[in-house]
């Protein structure tokens, strides 16, 4: 395998040894130590998602299946039925820990009806329920990011340049990513593309984990500011924009990393196709239009202070922080998923791709 | 004056108490200290321009001037002819610190205009015309922020929600900027807006330099990452986008700060009046359309490292850091001149302003 082990290789987020924690590696502390630590308490698992020490909506997902299982291990309670509502309380909690993505809440549902399923057969029997469950999770995310950079492959071609924004890669779901699999899956099979990444302010996941991963992979990628994309596209240096989604809603708008409908508009104007990717439990066919999803506002402390040496501006200045923005459906030339290519119109389509094979 | 004495009233470049070197205010260092300091040999000046101590176009060409002066001083030579050779030679020299403002050049050759139309009377003579030119370029600067300044004020009313761009304020020029000019005139008469900064990766002068100039002035400021513009204009929070420029084309092509294009075409996709705003000074009529402007290429080092505690990516990641791009003229509103406004069609009126006036 070599220097690409680490690509498809790296454990990121699993149980621990004892199966009593999850272990975790501290994505706000890369890309100059890697870190890994093990959770196990109820405001540990909350405060890992909260601090971003695990982020990428599907790779939360999966630490949050891991992390309802521990956290249920823990919860001491008079009667079954106590010890199922407390677990329950707790799954509440630790879905407020990020409002936007929605594979937080599906994780931690999927988890929770797993352990009801098996509620009758009693404590250990649902325990085990939630513990299958959460490593379905995981298999099921691995499979995903298989199929998405297949599909993802078929729209670019050796030698292009595809410019992404934040981190769709392996650390933020498992195996290759999701905006990153087609360049990984190419990567493995000779198929080269120089890649553009946006560091992406405020918490430069471009800087810090995409440009990375993608080094650390043996592949062309150039660092850029986010405010450099025009040039860079203008200049023709990208034939296609790859980003991943928080969350899709049902007429295809979709939130994802604040900016990413900044980079939409520039990809029409210069007439670059512009693609998320994403698995299908990041499609909310519940949430009719991008105006529906909630974006977390952040703290104004993340732009004007931190890991500067000292304050980048005066301590009076007001911020606006939003973490997530949502881009326009009519923005995107088609949504990639593991269950196929959506193009629009996407209302209909993603309609069929649900109706297909649910 | 109280606290706004600030704004119009700091002299952030000017000749030394002696008269013998050049003053200024250290702008890497804000805005968390006031650090004056005073450039005197050719070095120290080619120096302050290239680390950007001292830093916007207008700015770049008053220091330049007086740093002519400075520098003529010092130059020892065996006949006038001789030093009057070795002064050019140190004009072009300074010239080359950096290559894309067009006032660098122009405060140069004015000065140097000035030192040849009084050589005859000998060295002092000449010295002293240089010296009264410089003094004229800066006194010519502030006529010009106010002509600048009450052009914009038409274009807005109060309460209007203004996005800018890297610094186009008081110290980018003199009194009150180019592109901030309008805003604090209007503080000034009781006329408020509501002002959105870009913090202006990778050197920020957004969050350094903007925010604190209209902090300081009392100015209701809300910093953002470049990359959330977009979402801010949605948001329907923005009624005009006012950025300064660097050099302005013959047809209305201007570079401008790296990321000015962007928010160029983020303004056009939603709706939103785009405004340029500089001296007539700015606009190079020998400059057929923006693809003839050179591009300053900056250090990696900007992206990667500068200023954080630690590195921000790997050491192996290539960077791509233009420190300007080209905004196209199809994508302007209108460029505010101390001249007057000038709509489209660009090539035309800019050809009438200068036949009008020259």
């Amino acid at each position: 395998m070599g220097e690409n082990t680490y690509v498809s290789g790296i454990e990121h987020v699993g149980l621990s040894e004892d199966g009593q924690r999850v272990r975790i590696l501290d994505q706000t502390r890369l890309p100059n130590r890697e870190v890994y630590k093990e959770v196990g308490t109820a405001e540990e698992c909350y405060t890992a998602i909260k601090r971003l020490e695990v982020r990428g909506a599907p790779c939360i997902g999966i630490f949050a299946g891991y992390a309802m299982y521990v956290i249920a291990r823990q919860v001491k309670a008079d009667s079954l039925m106590d010890w199922a509502g407390k677990v329950r309380e707790e799954g509440s909690r630790l879905k407020s820990a990020r409002p936007t993505a929605v594979n937080l809440s599906w994780a931690v549902e999927r988890v929770l009806a797993a352990m009801d399923s098996r509620l009758a057969g009693g404590r250990e029997a649902a325990l085990y329920a939630m513990k299958t469950e959460s490593l379905a999770i995981h298999e099921e995310d691995i499979g995903m990011c298989k199929r998405i950079a297949e599909y993802g492959l078929e729209l670019v071609k050796a030698g292009d340049g595809i410019l992404t924004h934040c981190n769709a890669g392996p650390l933020a779901t498992s195996l290759y990513g999701t905006a990153l699999g087609p360049i990984l899956l190419g990567q493995e099979r000779g198929v080269h593309f120089r890649v553009f990444a946006d560091e992406t302010r405020p918490l430069l996941q471009g800087a810090r984990l995409t440009s990375y991963e993608l080094v650390r992979a043996g592949v062309d990628v150039t660092l850029i500011c986010d405010n450099m994309a025009s040039m860079v596209m203008k200049n023709g240096w990208v034939q296609a924009c790859f980003v991943g989604c928080d969350r899709v809603a049902a007429n295809g708008d979709f939130a994802n990393k604040i900016g990413t409908s900044g980079v939409a508009i520039l990809a029409r104007h210069y007439h670059i196709p512009f693609y998320t990717l994403g698995p299908a439990s990041t499609i909310d066919m519940d949430c009719p239009t991008g105006a529906d999803i909630k974006i977390e506002l952040r703290e104004p402390e993340e732009i004007k202070n931190m890991w500067y040496k000292e304050p980048m501006a005066l301590p009076e200045v007001k911020c606006f922080n939003p973490a997530f923005d949502v881009t326009d459906h009519e923005l995107v030339t088609a949504i990639v998923t593991d269950r196929g290519i959506v193009y629009p119109p996407f209302k209909e389509n993603l309609q069929r791709l649900f109706a297909k094979q649910d």
